[in-house]
């Protein structure tokens, strides 16, 4: 059976999983960099950016979980695009001309356009749907694979309340935002449903993975 | 130089210090002892009521912080007892006739009423005070010892948002609560002001320290 899930989904210790003030320079708003310097650092980052060095502990060993066996990735249309993204017919992401996905990648939009192929195997689907429809969609062009639920913190939640979640993987940053969007509202009870663990990192973050119990 | 402590103060992972709904038949509200099972399994927690057994670990180890070097608390209304407390003249709190204090502890309410001593040297103070007024009230009655900031998570918060906590000791509870008081709201860069440490607990707590970083 083909999972739903959620990596590298960092959150700061009052749960935010990006700030306020986003923008074209500021994609996580004030957060800045400051939710993924763990990730930055790790071999796995570093590989992917043909670099040598980086970091071979649990981060790296979570982190690389993000590619292997995923065959769609599902984003909001806030990880996407800038506030406003939509109004500009030549925004086709952050990521430059080969995305970092390999794989079709659906983003749920009120503001549907025409699909756009990019380098790499990347392919911007998008799509104005509900979670469910837009996974059933996302899962056909998996072709039996996972599909990775991408963020931003508002699509992580609309899946989680949902219940379309097998695999939750969130990293707490030990810093305090103090503003932006949170992951956890409204998800009373969530961890029924989940085994989770927790494993802290050298780094200072804190990895927590919530697991679909077995019925 | 006496310091400002918080101890053994229990949050869900999506930050709420107590539920909703609180009660004289339920202090948390609809967290019910959720937050505090870690807690009541420590052999500190069984110590204190004169039973055998209970864990060893970390838990325990951080859990009987509480008590030594504290020579007076301070609490905040809510934690002193249920909404509408103040209207009963015979309310002495929730913890029987030998609170487990054990110093001078200063009630802040907007209703003050004459002090109340009880018994194994736990006398109730009633102060209406912003929170470096009460802290200085408490380090006189201190003798020289720190104090204890009690909660609960409004009271706390305040005492973060003042400056006023040296030493904070914060447990992470793997549930998500949904609702009630967050303990974080408001504290945006808290963490640049103190060393952080993360421990996690074969429990499935996360111990969380603040230590007011050396300037």
């Amino acid at each position: 059976m083909s999972l739903a899930r959620v990596h590298n989904f960092a959150i700061s210790l009052d749960g935010y999983g990006t700030g306020e003030g986003l923008s074209r320079d500021a994609p996580f708003g004030h957060a800045g960099h400051r939710l993924h310097t763990w990730m930055f650092a790790t071999r796995w980052w570093h590989e992917s950016r043909g670099e040598p060095g980086g970091t071979g502990g649990v981060d790296d060993a979570l982190a690389r979980r993000f590619g292997p066996g995923i065959g769609a990735e599902i984003m909001g249309a806030g990880k996407f695009g800038h506030p406003g993204w939509h109004e500009d017919p030549r925004w086709r992401g952050w990521w430059g001309s080969d995305p970092p996905f390999h794989t079709p990648v659906f983003v749920l939009t009120r503001h549907p356009r025409p699909s756009i192929g990019m380098e790499g195997g990347t392919t911007f689907h998008f799509l104005d749907a509900p979670p469910a429809e837009a996974l059933e969609r996302a899962r056909e062009a998996a072709g039996g694979l996972d599909v990775r639920i991408g963020g931003g913190p508002t699509l992580v939640r609309d899946f989680l309340a949902a219940g379309l979640v097998d695999h939750l993987h969130v990293v707490v940053v030990p810093i305090l935002l103090g503003r932006g969007v949170r992951l956890w509202d409204g998800l009373e009870g969530l961890e029924k449903d989940y085994d989770v663990e927790v494993a802290p990192s050298p780094s200072g973050v804190t990895h927590l993975t919530f697991e679909r119990a077995r019925g």
